[in-house]
């Protein structure tokens, strides 16, 4: 059995057994009274796990209600988003809402009580609700408390049973055993229903704890009904000394507390209608509107993050001397690390991206995530919630597995770094299943994000540095291959920008590629000029933000005729991107020539591949001349 | 311990096994040769499995060589398909592959023999390479096997220990050991190395079997290199008669044979030079060309799945009518399982994407995946594998959990249906979370795909059967909220189609949507003619292939004035399919305004929403309005 835990927390005694079972009570009814207030969200999924919240919230969380920024906070995440309801009634417990804006701001338009909880709250760290996130962005936060911060705060996630289905969960418990996570605690409020009927495992509690401990967590099993014993796991589970992370499995019981839906299917994410909602609230012992707050963390300095900045010396490069983007963004990286708030991570992959450069530079910021994409983003965004910028490198393609993840955390306002290596079928022989010809698209999509395309190493380094701080989802996309340095070093590439690299009064053309086919775009105008074809060449290593001007420059001189290159499907990428600025730029007389990557591909070398794909100099150089016959 | 298997196996004498050691030695010259000769692959991870697929192949899998589309053979998946050198190597010795195609052809260009193994291939079932996806895919064969095809095949799954990191294997193993599948086997090749350095778990091959065990596998632990050890294991797990799947957790040793490389770090995906090769070759015993078969299967009728086609009628819905097309989505995929070889299944939401309608007609063709998208889309390629037309559906959010699984879904030629609901800002107060607004590019983006996103409940029907003819990726969105039905049964919606809803001679401008904004567009419509402005208005059901002549008509009838429309973000979706497909079609003028989500949404009602995101019909009216200013 583990050691008691330190700190502040104090034998249970009578009054407070009989104080959290009220306060269990109170968030019971509060969340009955807020649904129904609605007209919507899920009131018995926050019922089943009322105690377990009343209990830890009372008892056991150290927290700084009025100074949600204070940095030794505990943090509380609800991974079962849904009960919102019971978060909300929490925040009014704790006098941080009040019960006229529960009642008249859940769900409503306007309001910052969301149906399922969002950092427009300062008490909510991410946004959940899409299943199984909650808890590997709960392993970035414990990570960062752990081996960054170094400061005792817990990270204590309530999940549901449903969710523990997802993949996730158990790359989430996977990394918090490795990483010795004592730090953090998974509340699994184990209420048998989920949304269309019962959970695969219904109430074996046996088989959750078997895989919970097979995974390298230390495992309560209670009744998450009983507070004492809730108590003594809590307090237990609190205990930083161990070197693993904890889950507490209890059983409850959906819609605990109102007989005619507690336990039973048919309830999950409706509201009581009102006279129901009534009854309900009779059954729990009315309303109350006890104000109960626990612990208060130990005063934490500020954020080691947060301490200055230092002096970058990004890597230089000769122009003409042939580095691939990746390579640049890993010295830039090491370089950038000179900056204590950088973080990076990858996925098992650093000596391909390049981070692994940054690993031996900075060891203790580096995190390896192993093959587990979903929780190498979780991670960036918990050590984001701490106010690090975490870097995360994989293949780009791979990227797409962890696409949940990364549109969560726009909504998370998560301010993240992701770069992703090996772009497109310029990767040759590894085959399909490894080239990244749908992120472009993938990431554009993204609310608020930024996407970088960077055709040399000058270029690389300067975005990868301007990404530091950038605001929301910034990815780069880098190239396998080694191509010629275009740019001296100095050169500025601002977040939106692009390059004019030939231009003239009388082009007849312009070539607009990005990554590799920005190489093919010179190539072709070179050709092209032997030809008597004047071609102007864009660099547009900005995707988005797009740099309008320049292209309506670009359109305008040259009639229209645009030939838009890209290592990537045609839909959503840079073409897309070009059409939609130009379309938003006003009235355009275009004359498009789009090359993309239409057909699947196989293996062969990247020459090939690219011609193969029509992406090729030559490929570009014909579409050109076609456009001007 | 459990029973010895049935059927074709006997004990294993000396010859057999001195054939197998043989066997393991040619597989590893060639998969040393194969990749050397093409100067890239991943020798040293074929080397440390050769032994087990030497046994499991001379001895154990029971196939057809010469009819890879016998429906009683067993399916034989490399989940870490970077070992394809092994895989190529086994084709050689069993005689489909010769020596020469394996020389001159592995990872060249135009050749099938690809860096990662794909269905070009005709004993590939499905594409490999991006991790964690084999064993899911192969539940979905295993569950065809046991469920629907009720014949006696084994589902043999080849998997790294790397990517046992990847939440979904977990999510593999639970749906794997729910639905009994005692016909799959993972055979887990703990070679102790990733690519980058040492696994997480190393050779810690108990908290593999702990792991395995907890999620219900019948698990063995060998020495991957004891080719007798080996053939017990292969034997018993090949016997059919219990209840779980069967997890062989074999301890090999990277790069096994050649003592230059074996075990050691920096060898992962390299190929060795030249005179290594020879080194190695010559330590391993030198060439050989033994050609090997195993066991036939049993004869098997044709697949159940590719009996006969059912009659369907589809349902019918009055005009005016107030229909959700997620309802009409579960009413038409109902009917359509008159036709047997439909199939459909759920991530736990069926009864808000009414899936649960075909789960109550149709039963015993319904399969729960519970809250795990990934391994939802993997048991659809599982099932497309078989010949099955599966239907697989969650809130259209959610797939963004499974798009690197949709991806690779195209690149093994799965033809699989996707329907996602609760598409947009138009779901109301849930909030962003349970929002798609990223589905529709994610989707285009995808090889081959078909995009469709219906207004109207005739529409839906008509197109969720069209859906299970289509080759590929068919998507399709469904809107939460019911809205009045446009169209008289019996109309046709041919995919790549369009409906022109409004249309004079004189028409100004072109308000163009499709689902919930169509609806918008025809309000607004109203209202612009109260104005005395004629506006076209496009039912734009299909988004992928579009309808590009009437998208050019429109643009031309209104000299280029168009409104288009979508709830969505403003990348990558409608708006973007409509300016890609007129850039595509030649010169033209446009003057555009693109309405879409560009702010992150809260909670609401549907109409706030909609019109806080500027695309409900007063917007759409404006937005016309200004074009004609």
């Amino acid at each position: 059995m583990p050691t008691p835990p330190h700190g502040t927390h104090r034998p249970i005694t009578d009054a407070d057994l009989a104080l959290a079972a009220e306060l269990g009570q109170q968030l019971r009814v509060d969340s009955v009274r807020s649904s129904t207030s609605a007209g919507s969200g899920h009131p018995t999924s926050s019922m089943s796990a009322a105690d377990l919240m009343a209990v830890l919230v009372s008892r056991h969380l150290r927290y700084d209600w009025d100074n949600p920024d204070q940095p030794g906070n505990d943090h509380l995440i609800f991974s079962k988003g849904h009960a919102s309801p019971l978060l909300y009634s929490i925040y009014k417990a704790v006098g941080v809402v009040s019960d006229e804006e529960l009642m008249t701001g859940y769900r409503r338009f306007g309001s910052r009580l969301e149906g399922h909880p969002t950092p427009v709250l300062p008490w909510v760290d991410v946004a959940t609700g899409s299943l199984g996130q909650g808890l590997p962005d709960g392993v970035g936060v414990a990570l960062a408390g752990k081996y960054l911060d170094e400061l005792p705060y817990r990270v204590w996630v309530l999940c549901g049973d449903s969710e523990m289905a997802e993949g996730s969960m158990w790359e989430a418990l996977d990394k918090a055993s490795h990483y010795k996570l004592a730090n953090l605690i998974a509340i699994v409020d184990v209420n048998r229903l989920g949304q269309s009927g019962p959970t695969e495992l219904s109430w074996d509690l046996d088989a959750y704890r078997r895989r919970a401990t097979a995974f390298g967590a230390r495992v309560f099993v209670i009744d998450g009904h009983d507070v004492a014993a809730i108590d003594q796991a809590i307090a237990e589970a609190g205990d930083l000394t161990g070197e693993q992370p904890t889950v507490v499995l209890a059983r409850t019981r959906k819609g605990r507390g109102f007989s005619e839906v507690e336990d039973r299917e048919g309830w999950h994410g409706k509201p009581l209608p009102p006279e129901m909602a009534e009854r309900a609230i009779i059954e729990l012992g009315g309303e109350r509107n006890l104000v109960v707050r626990g612990a208060m963390p130990e005063k934490a300095a500020s954020r080691p993050a947060a301490d200055g900045r230092a002096e970058v010396k990004l890597p230089g490069f000769e122009r003409g001397q042939k580095v691939a983007t990746r390579k640049a963004y890993g010295d830039a990286l090491a370089a950038l690390g000179a900056r204590p708030d950088v973080v990076a991570m990858d996925g098992e992959v650093s000596n391909s991206t390049f981070a692994d450069e940054f690993a031996r530079a900075h060891p203790r910021r580096y995190f390896e995530m192993y093959i587990a994409e979903q929780q190498l983003v979780a991670a960036a965004v918990g050590f984001s919630v701490r106010g690090y910028r975490p870097f995360a490198s994989t293949f780009a393609a791979f990227f797409s597995r962890a696409y949940d993840f990364i549109r969560m955390a726009a909504i998370s306002q998560a301010s993240i770094c992701l770069v992703g290596s090996h772009a497109g079928v310029e990767i040759g022989a590894d085959g399909p299943s490894q080239m990244a010809l749908e992120d472009l698209a993938m990431l554009r999509a993204v609310h608020g994000s930024t996407v970088l395309y960077p055709s040399d190493a000058t270029s690389t380094a300067a975005l990868v540095q301007a990404m530091a701080d950038l605001t929301g989802i910034a990815y780069m996309r880098t190239t396998r291959g080694a191509y010629p340095v275009l740019y001296d070093a100095g050169e500025s590439f601002p977040v939106g920008g692009s390059k004019v690299l030939r231009s003239a009064d009388d082009d007849q053309v312009a070539l607009i590629g990005a990554g590799v086919t920005l190489h093919g775009c010179l190539a072709a105008a070179d050709q092209l000029k032997e030809d008597g074809i004047s071609a102007r060449v864009i660099d547009l290593y900005s995707i988005k933000p797009i740099d309008t001007a320049t292209l309506t420059a670009a359109a305008t001189a040259t009639r229209g005729r645009l030939v838009l290159v890209e290592d990537h499907h045609p839909e959503g990428g840079l073409g897309s991107a070009v059409l939609d600025a130009l379309a938003g730029a006003g009235p355009t007389e275009l004359t498009v020539a789009h090359l993309a990557v239409t057909e699947m591909p196989g293996s062969g070398t990247s020459e090939e591949l690219l011609d193969a794909a029509g992406i090729s100099a030559s490929h570009i150089a014909d579409a050109a001349r076609r456009l001007l016959a």
